[in-house]
Protein backbone atom coordinates (compact mmCIF):
# COMPACT_ATOMS: atom_id res chain seq x y z
CA UNK A 1 0.00 0.00 0.00
CA UNK A 2 1.51 3.50 -1.00
CA UNK A 3 1.41 6.37 1.28
CA UNK A 4 -1.12 7.99 -0.54
CA UNK A 5 -3.52 4.86 -0.39
CA UNK A 6 -2.98 5.04 3.28
CA UNK A 7 -3.69 8.71 3.59
CA UNK A 8 -7.07 7.90 1.65
CA UNK A 9 -7.92 5.17 3.73
CA UNK A 10 -6.53 6.62 7.06
CA UNK A 11 -9.36 9.48 6.84
CA UNK A 12 -11.38 10.95 9.43
CA UNK A 13 -13.19 14.02 10.02
CA UNK A 14 -11.39 16.25 12.21
CA UNK A 15 -13.77 18.26 14.46
CA UNK A 16 -11.34 19.78 17.44
CA UNK A 17 -8.33 21.74 16.24
CA UNK A 18 -5.06 22.87 18.43
CA UNK A 19 -5.27 26.67 18.54
CA UNK A 20 -2.36 27.17 15.05
CA UNK A 21 -2.96 28.41 12.31
CA UNK A 22 -1.77 27.33 8.89
CA UNK A 23 1.29 29.10 7.48
CA UNK A 24 1.18 30.90 3.87
CA UNK A 25 3.03 28.05 2.40
CA UNK A 26 0.79 25.22 3.55
CA UNK A 27 -2.38 27.29 2.07
CA UNK A 28 -0.60 27.89 -1.12
CA UNK A 29 0.41 23.87 -1.43
CA UNK A 30 -3.60 23.14 -0.58
CA UNK A 31 -4.60 25.77 -2.92
CA UNK A 32 -2.26 24.28 -6.21
CA UNK A 33 -3.76 21.12 -5.37
CA UNK A 34 -7.04 22.22 -5.37
CA UNK A 35 -6.47 23.58 -8.94
CA UNK A 36 -4.31 20.88 -10.22
CA UNK A 37 -7.51 18.69 -10.18
CA UNK A 38 -9.34 17.53 -13.82
CA UNK A 39 -12.47 20.07 -14.87
CA UNK A 40 -15.06 19.72 -17.45
CA UNK A 41 -13.68 21.01 -20.63
CA UNK A 42 -11.44 23.31 -18.98
CA UNK A 43 -14.15 25.60 -17.74
CA UNK A 44 -12.69 25.85 -13.96
CA UNK A 45 -15.53 26.50 -12.82
CA UNK A 46 -14.86 27.06 -8.93
CA UNK A 47 -13.41 29.65 -6.51
CA UNK A 48 -12.23 29.09 -3.22
CA UNK A 49 -12.63 32.14 -0.15
CA UNK A 50 -10.08 31.48 2.41
CA UNK A 51 -11.40 32.61 5.93
CA UNK A 52 -8.54 33.99 8.45
CA UNK A 53 -10.62 37.10 9.49
CA UNK A 54 -11.66 36.02 13.46
CA UNK A 55 -15.22 38.11 12.75
CA UNK A 56 -16.39 36.34 9.88
CA UNK A 57 -15.09 32.81 10.95
CA UNK A 58 -17.53 33.61 14.38
CA UNK A 59 -20.34 34.44 11.39
CA UNK A 60 -19.89 31.02 9.86
CA UNK A 61 -19.78 29.38 12.36
CA UNK A 62 -22.96 30.81 14.31
CA UNK A 63 -24.50 30.56 10.60
CA UNK A 64 -23.47 26.91 10.24
CA UNK A 65 -25.58 25.92 13.58
CA UNK A 66 -22.99 27.07 15.89
CA UNK A 67 -20.22 24.63 14.66
CA UNK A 68 -17.16 25.26 17.09
CA UNK A 69 -14.63 23.92 14.53
CA UNK A 70 -16.08 26.38 11.68
CA UNK A 71 -14.37 29.28 14.39
CA UNK A 72 -11.17 27.50 16.08
CA UNK A 73 -9.25 25.76 13.19
CA UNK A 74 -5.63 26.46 11.62
CA UNK A 75 -7.64 27.90 8.52
CA UNK A 76 -11.27 27.73 6.93
CA UNK A 77 -11.79 27.46 3.05
CA UNK A 78 -15.18 28.02 1.28
CA UNK A 79 -15.39 26.45 -1.97
CA UNK A 80 -17.62 27.56 -4.39
CA UNK A 81 -19.34 27.27 -7.45
CA UNK A 82 -18.47 30.10 -9.61
CA UNK A 83 -19.53 31.02 -13.25
CA UNK A 84 -19.21 34.95 -12.36
CA UNK A 85 -15.86 34.31 -14.30
CA UNK A 86 -17.78 33.36 -17.43
CA UNK A 87 -20.21 36.38 -17.33
CA UNK A 88 -16.71 38.22 -17.41
CA UNK A 89 -15.85 36.20 -20.58
CA UNK A 90 -19.57 36.54 -21.94
CA UNK A 91 -18.84 40.36 -21.39
CA UNK A 92 -15.05 40.46 -22.89
CA UNK A 93 -16.05 38.07 -25.98
CA UNK A 94 -19.16 39.69 -27.01
CA UNK A 95 -21.31 36.62 -26.91
CA UNK A 96 -24.68 36.09 -24.77
CA UNK A 97 -23.85 33.16 -22.33
CA UNK A 98 -26.77 33.42 -20.34
CA UNK A 99 -28.63 30.58 -21.64
CA UNK A 100 -25.70 27.80 -21.11
CA UNK A 101 -24.85 29.61 -17.33
CA UNK A 102 -28.47 28.90 -16.34
CA UNK A 103 -29.33 25.77 -17.60
CA UNK A 104 -29.09 22.22 -14.89
CA UNK A 105 -26.28 20.51 -16.72
CA UNK A 106 -23.67 23.61 -15.64
CA UNK A 107 -24.95 23.93 -12.40
CA UNK A 108 -24.07 20.49 -12.27
CA UNK A 109 -20.75 21.12 -13.41
CA UNK A 110 -19.99 24.00 -11.13
CA UNK A 111 -21.33 21.61 -8.27
CA UNK A 112 -18.35 18.58 -9.93
CA UNK A 113 -15.62 20.78 -10.34
CA UNK A 114 -15.61 22.57 -6.82
CA UNK A 115 -15.93 19.19 -5.42
CA UNK A 116 -13.19 17.78 -7.45
CA UNK A 117 -10.68 20.53 -6.33
CA UNK A 118 -12.10 20.17 -2.81
CA UNK A 119 -10.87 16.45 -2.60
CA UNK A 120 -7.35 17.47 -3.62
CA UNK A 121 -7.38 19.97 -0.79
CA UNK A 122 -8.47 17.87 1.40
CA UNK A 123 -6.20 15.20 1.16
CA UNK A 124 -3.03 17.63 0.37
CA UNK A 125 -3.72 19.03 3.68
CA UNK A 126 -4.39 15.47 5.31
CA UNK A 127 -1.08 14.32 3.70
CA UNK A 128 0.96 16.83 5.73
CA UNK A 129 -0.72 15.93 8.51
CA UNK A 130 -3.60 18.40 9.57
CA UNK A 131 -6.79 17.26 9.77
CA UNK A 132 -9.99 18.54 7.86
CA UNK A 133 -14.01 18.58 7.97
CA UNK A 134 -16.52 19.21 5.53
CA UNK A 135 -19.13 21.99 6.66
CA UNK A 136 -22.36 21.34 5.12
CA UNK A 137 -24.05 23.30 7.57
CA UNK A 138 -22.69 26.94 5.98
CA UNK A 139 -25.67 26.27 3.73
CA UNK A 140 -28.51 26.61 6.37
CA UNK A 141 -28.95 29.90 5.32
CA UNK A 142 -26.42 30.83 2.25
CA UNK A 143 -27.82 34.39 1.67
CA UNK A 144 -26.10 35.28 4.61
CA UNK A 145 -22.68 33.51 3.90
CA UNK A 146 -23.04 35.22 0.92
CA UNK A 147 -23.32 38.35 2.58
CA UNK A 148 -20.51 37.74 4.81
CA UNK A 149 -18.00 36.78 2.15
CA UNK A 150 -19.31 39.06 -0.22
CA UNK A 151 -19.46 36.78 -3.28
CA UNK A 152 -21.36 38.19 -6.60
CA UNK A 153 -24.36 36.70 -8.65
CA UNK A 154 -23.53 33.39 -10.16
CA UNK A 155 -21.52 32.24 -7.21
CA UNK A 156 -22.90 29.71 -5.02
CA UNK A 157 -20.80 28.62 -1.90
CA UNK A 158 -21.29 25.05 -1.49
CA UNK A 159 -19.49 23.91 1.75
CA UNK A 160 -16.71 24.90 3.95
CA UNK A 161 -13.30 23.05 5.02
CA UNK A 162 -12.27 23.38 8.27
CA UNK A 163 -8.81 22.62 8.29
CA UNK A 164 -6.18 22.64 11.48
CA UNK A 165 -4.06 20.77 13.67
CA UNK A 166 -5.74 17.56 15.05
CA UNK A 167 -5.92 17.71 18.81
CA UNK A 168 -8.75 14.90 19.30
CA UNK A 169 -8.64 12.00 16.81
CA UNK A 170 -12.11 10.25 16.57
CA UNK A 171 -12.59 7.01 15.42
CA UNK A 172 -14.06 5.67 11.71
CA UNK A 173 -17.28 4.91 10.95
CA UNK A 174 -18.04 1.76 8.97
CA UNK A 175 -18.86 2.60 5.31
CA UNK A 176 -21.96 0.55 3.72
CA UNK A 177 -21.51 -2.54 2.50
CA UNK A 178 -18.97 -2.70 -0.94
CA UNK A 179 -21.60 -4.24 -2.90
CA UNK A 180 -23.99 -2.40 -1.87
CA UNK A 181 -22.36 0.42 -3.33
CA UNK A 182 -20.15 -1.25 -6.41
CA UNK A 183 -22.09 -2.53 -8.87
CA UNK A 184 -20.43 -4.93 -11.79
CA UNK A 185 -21.91 -4.00 -15.22
CA UNK A 186 -25.58 -3.43 -14.35
CA UNK A 187 -27.07 -1.55 -10.76
CA UNK A 188 -27.94 -4.61 -8.47
CA UNK A 189 -32.02 -4.11 -8.26
CA UNK A 190 -32.68 -7.32 -6.32
CA UNK A 191 -34.96 -5.81 -3.37
CA UNK A 192 -34.96 -8.72 -1.21
CA UNK A 193 -31.28 -8.60 -1.52
CA UNK A 194 -30.75 -5.29 -0.91
CA UNK A 195 -32.63 -4.73 1.54
CA UNK A 196 -30.76 -7.68 3.52
CA UNK A 197 -27.53 -5.97 2.76
CA UNK A 198 -28.89 -2.63 4.34
CA UNK A 199 -30.42 -4.59 7.69
CA UNK A 200 -26.51 -6.36 7.83
CA UNK A 201 -25.09 -2.76 7.68
CA UNK A 202 -27.43 -1.74 10.84
CA UNK A 203 -26.27 -4.53 12.65
CA UNK A 204 -22.34 -3.09 12.10
CA UNK A 205 -23.52 0.57 12.79
CA UNK A 206 -25.41 -0.63 15.88
CA UNK A 207 -22.03 -2.37 16.98
CA UNK A 208 -20.41 0.52 16.06
CA UNK A 209 -22.43 2.41 18.39
CA UNK A 210 -22.68 0.09 21.19
CA UNK A 211 -18.93 -0.15 21.74
CA UNK A 212 -18.05 3.58 21.29
CA UNK A 213 -21.45 4.84 24.08
CA UNK A 214 -20.48 1.71 26.49
CA UNK A 215 -24.05 0.32 25.12
CA UNK A 216 -25.92 3.27 26.04
CA UNK A 217 -26.53 4.71 22.01
CA UNK A 218 -28.92 2.32 20.46
CA UNK A 219 -29.01 3.31 16.28
CA UNK A 220 -29.06 1.48 12.83
CA UNK A 221 -28.32 3.25 9.82
CA UNK A 222 -31.64 3.14 8.12
CA UNK A 223 -32.99 4.39 11.13
CA UNK A 224 -30.40 7.42 11.47
CA UNK A 225 -31.47 8.66 7.90
CA UNK A 226 -35.07 8.03 7.82
CA UNK A 227 -34.88 10.61 11.59
CA UNK A 228 -32.98 12.89 9.06
CA UNK A 229 -34.83 13.17 6.34
CA UNK A 230 -38.53 12.96 7.37
CA UNK A 231 -38.25 16.49 8.02
CA UNK A 232 -37.07 18.45 4.97
CA UNK A 233 -34.10 20.41 5.29
CA UNK A 234 -33.21 23.82 3.53
CA UNK A 235 -36.19 24.25 1.30
CA UNK A 236 -35.34 27.31 0.43
CA UNK A 237 -32.40 26.04 -1.77
CA UNK A 238 -34.14 25.99 -5.27
CA UNK A 239 -35.49 29.53 -5.11
CA UNK A 240 -32.06 30.42 -3.64
CA UNK A 241 -30.18 29.14 -6.45
CA UNK A 242 -32.54 30.10 -9.07
CA UNK A 243 -31.53 33.69 -7.85
CA UNK A 244 -27.88 33.34 -8.15
CA UNK A 245 -28.16 32.24 -11.44
CA UNK A 246 -28.20 28.35 -11.74
CA UNK A 247 -30.15 25.83 -12.78
CA UNK A 248 -33.33 27.78 -14.01
CA UNK A 249 -33.97 25.68 -17.64
CA UNK B 1 6.70 17.86 -0.89
CA UNK B 2 5.05 14.18 -0.08
CA UNK B 3 4.34 11.92 -2.34
CA UNK B 4 0.34 12.52 -1.72
CA UNK B 5 0.99 16.14 -3.29
CA UNK B 6 3.43 14.98 -5.98
CA UNK B 7 0.47 12.68 -6.93
CA UNK B 8 -2.05 15.70 -6.98
CA UNK B 9 0.06 17.82 -8.86
CA UNK B 10 1.56 15.70 -11.50
CA UNK B 11 -1.74 14.78 -12.35
CA UNK B 12 -3.00 14.88 -16.39
CA UNK B 13 -6.05 13.68 -18.13
CA UNK B 14 -5.16 10.14 -20.15
CA UNK B 15 -6.80 9.80 -23.07
CA UNK B 16 -4.46 6.37 -24.27
CA UNK B 17 -4.51 3.51 -22.53
CA UNK B 18 -2.29 0.24 -22.41
CA UNK B 19 -4.67 -2.92 -23.52
CA UNK B 20 -4.56 -4.44 -20.20
CA UNK B 21 -6.74 -4.31 -17.68
CA UNK B 22 -7.30 -3.87 -14.11
CA UNK B 23 -6.77 -6.81 -11.58
CA UNK B 24 -9.78 -7.51 -9.13
CA UNK B 25 -7.20 -6.53 -6.49
CA UNK B 26 -6.81 -2.44 -8.24
CA UNK B 27 -10.38 -2.28 -8.39
CA UNK B 28 -11.19 -3.73 -4.93
CA UNK B 29 -8.58 -0.43 -3.56
CA UNK B 30 -9.93 2.00 -5.88
CA UNK B 31 -13.66 1.59 -4.50
CA UNK B 32 -12.29 1.17 -0.81
CA UNK B 33 -10.49 4.68 -1.01
CA UNK B 34 -13.95 5.85 -2.43
CA UNK B 35 -16.00 4.93 0.03
CA UNK B 36 -13.09 6.19 2.40
CA UNK B 37 -14.09 9.66 1.54
CA UNK B 38 -15.88 12.18 3.64
CA UNK B 39 -20.16 12.07 3.14
CA UNK B 40 -22.47 14.23 3.88
CA UNK B 41 -24.09 13.58 7.69
CA UNK B 42 -22.86 10.10 6.51
CA UNK B 43 -26.00 9.84 3.70
CA UNK B 44 -23.38 8.00 1.53
CA UNK B 45 -25.87 8.91 -1.49
CA UNK B 46 -23.80 7.51 -4.57
CA UNK B 47 -23.20 3.98 -6.13
CA UNK B 48 -20.64 3.28 -8.44
CA UNK B 49 -21.13 1.10 -11.87
CA UNK B 50 -17.86 -0.47 -13.21
CA UNK B 51 -17.78 -1.65 -16.26
CA UNK B 52 -15.87 -4.41 -18.41
CA UNK B 53 -18.41 -6.16 -20.54
CA UNK B 54 -17.18 -5.27 -23.81
CA UNK B 55 -20.26 -4.47 -25.41
CA UNK B 56 -21.63 -1.94 -22.96
CA UNK B 57 -18.02 -0.45 -23.04
CA UNK B 58 -18.72 0.00 -26.81
CA UNK B 59 -21.90 1.50 -26.45
CA UNK B 60 -21.08 3.89 -23.71
CA UNK B 61 -18.32 5.16 -25.85
CA UNK B 62 -20.53 5.58 -28.59
CA UNK B 63 -23.48 7.56 -26.22
CA UNK B 64 -20.02 9.52 -24.60
CA UNK B 65 -19.32 11.14 -28.48
CA UNK B 66 -17.04 8.41 -29.81
CA UNK B 67 -14.41 8.70 -27.44
CA UNK B 68 -11.90 5.80 -28.28
CA UNK B 69 -10.96 5.74 -24.50
CA UNK B 70 -14.19 4.98 -22.72
CA UNK B 71 -14.01 2.22 -25.07
CA UNK B 72 -10.46 1.43 -24.05
CA UNK B 73 -9.25 1.15 -21.12
CA UNK B 74 -8.41 -1.11 -17.83
CA UNK B 75 -11.88 -0.77 -16.26
CA UNK B 76 -14.64 2.26 -16.77
CA UNK B 77 -16.47 3.28 -13.57
CA UNK B 78 -19.83 5.38 -13.83
CA UNK B 79 -20.24 7.52 -10.61
CA UNK B 80 -23.63 7.48 -9.61
CA UNK B 81 -25.68 10.20 -7.27
CA UNK B 82 -27.93 7.24 -5.68
CA UNK B 83 -30.85 7.97 -3.52
CA UNK B 84 -33.05 4.83 -4.50
CA UNK B 85 -31.10 3.16 -1.21
CA UNK B 86 -33.28 5.97 0.73
CA UNK B 87 -36.43 4.79 -1.02
CA UNK B 88 -35.37 1.54 0.33
CA UNK B 89 -35.22 2.99 3.80
CA UNK B 90 -38.64 4.88 3.28
CA UNK B 91 -40.12 1.40 3.12
CA UNK B 92 -38.13 -0.44 6.09
CA UNK B 93 -38.80 2.48 8.30
CA UNK B 94 -41.91 3.28 7.08
CA UNK B 95 -41.51 6.68 6.30
CA UNK B 96 -42.23 9.47 3.89
CA UNK B 97 -38.52 10.41 2.69
CA UNK B 98 -39.82 12.21 -0.61
CA UNK B 99 -39.94 15.59 0.16
CA UNK B 100 -36.66 15.53 1.15
CA UNK B 101 -35.56 13.42 -1.52
CA UNK B 102 -36.51 15.31 -4.24
CA UNK B 103 -35.26 18.80 -3.20
CA UNK B 104 -32.19 20.95 -5.01
CA UNK B 105 -30.51 20.70 -1.73
CA UNK B 106 -30.16 16.53 -1.58
CA UNK B 107 -29.67 16.94 -5.41
CA UNK B 108 -26.74 18.74 -4.88
CA UNK B 109 -25.86 16.43 -1.98
CA UNK B 110 -26.00 13.76 -4.01
CA UNK B 111 -23.72 15.39 -6.61
CA UNK B 112 -21.49 16.44 -4.32
CA UNK B 113 -20.93 12.77 -2.18
CA UNK B 114 -20.31 10.93 -5.60
CA UNK B 115 -17.80 13.54 -6.68
CA UNK B 116 -15.79 13.52 -3.23
CA UNK B 117 -16.11 9.82 -3.87
CA UNK B 118 -14.61 9.83 -7.42
CA UNK B 119 -11.61 11.90 -6.37
CA UNK B 120 -10.29 9.72 -4.09
CA UNK B 121 -11.07 6.86 -6.70
CA UNK B 122 -8.55 8.88 -8.93
CA UNK B 123 -6.09 9.60 -6.94
CA UNK B 124 -5.86 6.25 -5.95
CA UNK B 125 -5.27 5.04 -9.01
CA UNK B 126 -3.01 7.54 -10.18
CA UNK B 127 -0.75 6.37 -6.92
CA UNK B 128 -1.01 3.03 -8.25
CA UNK B 129 1.14 4.79 -11.20
CA UNK B 130 -2.42 4.21 -13.55
CA UNK B 131 -4.15 7.09 -15.56
CA UNK B 132 -7.60 9.09 -15.41
CA UNK B 133 -9.51 10.45 -17.49
CA UNK B 134 -12.87 12.05 -16.43
CA UNK B 135 -15.89 11.55 -18.87
CA UNK B 136 -18.55 14.25 -18.62
CA UNK B 137 -19.54 13.16 -22.35
CA UNK B 138 -22.04 10.44 -20.31
CA UNK B 139 -23.99 13.19 -19.69
CA UNK B 140 -25.05 13.78 -23.25
CA UNK B 141 -27.90 11.11 -23.62
CA UNK B 142 -28.60 10.25 -19.73
CA UNK B 143 -31.36 8.13 -20.34
CA UNK B 144 -29.78 6.04 -22.81
CA UNK B 145 -26.91 5.47 -20.03
CA UNK B 146 -29.70 4.49 -17.62
CA UNK B 147 -30.84 1.83 -20.16
CA UNK B 148 -27.09 0.21 -20.49
CA UNK B 149 -26.42 -0.10 -16.50
CA UNK B 150 -30.43 -0.24 -15.48
CA UNK B 151 -30.25 2.20 -13.10
CA UNK B 152 -33.66 2.15 -10.51
CA UNK B 153 -35.07 5.90 -10.30
CA UNK B 154 -33.74 8.17 -8.02
CA UNK B 155 -30.31 7.45 -9.50
CA UNK B 156 -28.27 9.47 -11.85
CA UNK B 157 -25.52 8.76 -13.53
CA UNK B 158 -23.10 11.79 -13.36
CA UNK B 159 -19.63 11.05 -14.85
CA UNK B 160 -16.94 7.91 -15.88
CA UNK B 161 -13.96 7.57 -14.88
CA UNK B 162 -11.93 5.48 -17.34
CA UNK B 163 -8.72 4.38 -15.56
CA UNK B 164 -6.20 2.29 -17.23
CA UNK B 165 -2.05 1.81 -17.99
CA UNK B 166 -1.05 4.88 -19.61
CA UNK B 167 -0.04 4.91 -22.85
CA UNK B 168 0.31 8.49 -24.24
CA UNK B 169 1.34 10.48 -21.95
CA UNK B 170 0.33 14.33 -22.54
CA UNK B 171 1.58 17.81 -20.92
CA UNK B 172 -0.64 19.92 -18.46
CA UNK B 173 -2.67 22.58 -19.20
CA UNK B 174 -1.88 25.80 -16.80
CA UNK B 175 -4.96 26.62 -14.29
CA UNK B 176 -6.12 30.08 -14.12
CA UNK B 177 -3.88 32.20 -12.26
CA UNK B 178 -3.88 31.96 -8.15
CA UNK B 179 -5.61 34.75 -7.31
CA UNK B 180 -8.36 34.94 -9.70
CA UNK B 181 -9.41 31.36 -8.37
CA UNK B 182 -8.28 31.67 -4.05
CA UNK B 183 -9.77 34.93 -2.86
CA UNK B 184 -9.44 36.49 0.83
CA UNK B 185 -12.08 36.53 3.58
CA UNK B 186 -14.01 38.74 0.75
CA UNK B 187 -14.63 37.96 -2.64
CA UNK B 188 -12.56 40.39 -5.19
CA UNK B 189 -14.77 41.97 -7.53
CA UNK B 190 -13.06 44.57 -8.85
CA UNK B 191 -14.11 44.44 -12.01
CA UNK B 192 -10.85 45.67 -14.20
CA UNK B 193 -8.85 43.96 -12.28
CA UNK B 194 -10.32 40.84 -12.94
CA UNK B 195 -10.76 41.34 -16.69
CA UNK B 196 -6.54 41.94 -16.29
CA UNK B 197 -6.02 38.42 -15.09
CA UNK B 198 -8.48 36.87 -17.85
CA UNK B 199 -6.45 39.04 -19.99
CA UNK B 200 -3.20 37.77 -18.59
CA UNK B 201 -4.66 33.84 -18.51
CA UNK B 202 -5.58 34.63 -21.80
CA UNK B 203 -1.81 35.14 -22.75
CA UNK B 204 -0.48 32.24 -21.08
CA UNK B 205 -2.99 30.15 -22.71
CA UNK B 206 -1.79 31.07 -25.87
CA UNK B 207 1.58 30.49 -25.59
CA UNK B 208 0.77 27.04 -24.54
CA UNK B 209 -0.56 26.46 -27.50
CA UNK B 210 1.61 28.07 -29.90
CA UNK B 211 4.05 25.92 -28.11
CA UNK B 212 2.45 22.29 -28.32
CA UNK B 213 1.59 23.10 -32.09
CA UNK B 214 4.11 24.84 -33.69
CA UNK B 215 2.43 28.25 -34.01
CA UNK B 216 -0.25 26.01 -35.80
CA UNK B 217 -3.14 26.30 -32.76
CA UNK B 218 -4.38 30.25 -31.86
CA UNK B 219 -6.82 30.09 -28.98
CA UNK B 220 -7.36 32.17 -25.71
CA UNK B 221 -8.98 30.50 -22.68
CA UNK B 222 -11.89 33.44 -22.90
CA UNK B 223 -12.50 32.87 -26.50
CA UNK B 224 -12.90 28.61 -26.12
CA UNK B 225 -15.25 29.46 -23.07
CA UNK B 226 -17.32 31.94 -25.61
CA UNK B 227 -17.11 29.38 -27.97
CA UNK B 228 -17.93 26.25 -25.76
CA UNK B 229 -20.84 27.74 -23.99
CA UNK B 230 -22.52 29.92 -26.86
CA UNK B 231 -24.48 26.79 -28.13
CA UNK B 232 -25.87 25.88 -24.87
CA UNK B 233 -25.63 21.98 -24.19
CA UNK B 234 -27.57 19.06 -22.52
CA UNK B 235 -30.97 21.41 -21.97
CA UNK B 236 -32.91 18.03 -21.61
CA UNK B 237 -30.96 17.69 -18.46
CA UNK B 238 -33.42 19.66 -15.94
CA UNK B 239 -36.67 17.76 -16.75
CA UNK B 240 -34.05 14.35 -16.74
CA UNK B 241 -33.47 15.24 -13.36
CA UNK B 242 -36.62 15.65 -12.14
CA UNK B 243 -38.10 12.53 -13.98
CA UNK B 244 -35.71 10.56 -11.99
CA UNK B 245 -37.28 11.95 -9.11
CA UNK B 246 -34.41 14.71 -7.83
CA UNK B 247 -34.13 18.34 -8.06
CA UNK B 248 -38.00 19.06 -7.88
CA UNK B 249 -38.81 21.17 -4.97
Amino acid sequence: MNSTIETILNHRSIRDFEDKLLSDEQIITIINCAQAASTSSFIQAYSIIGVNDVEKKKELAQLSGNQSYVEKNGHFFVFCADFHRHDVVSEMEDVDLEPALESTERFMIGLIDATIAAQNAALAAESMGLGICYIGGIRNNLEAVCDVLQTPKRVIPLFGLAVGYPKTITGQKPRLPFTNVYHENVYQQDHKHYTKQLEQYNETITEYYQERTNGARKDTWTAQMANMLKEPKRMYMKKFVEEKGFNKR
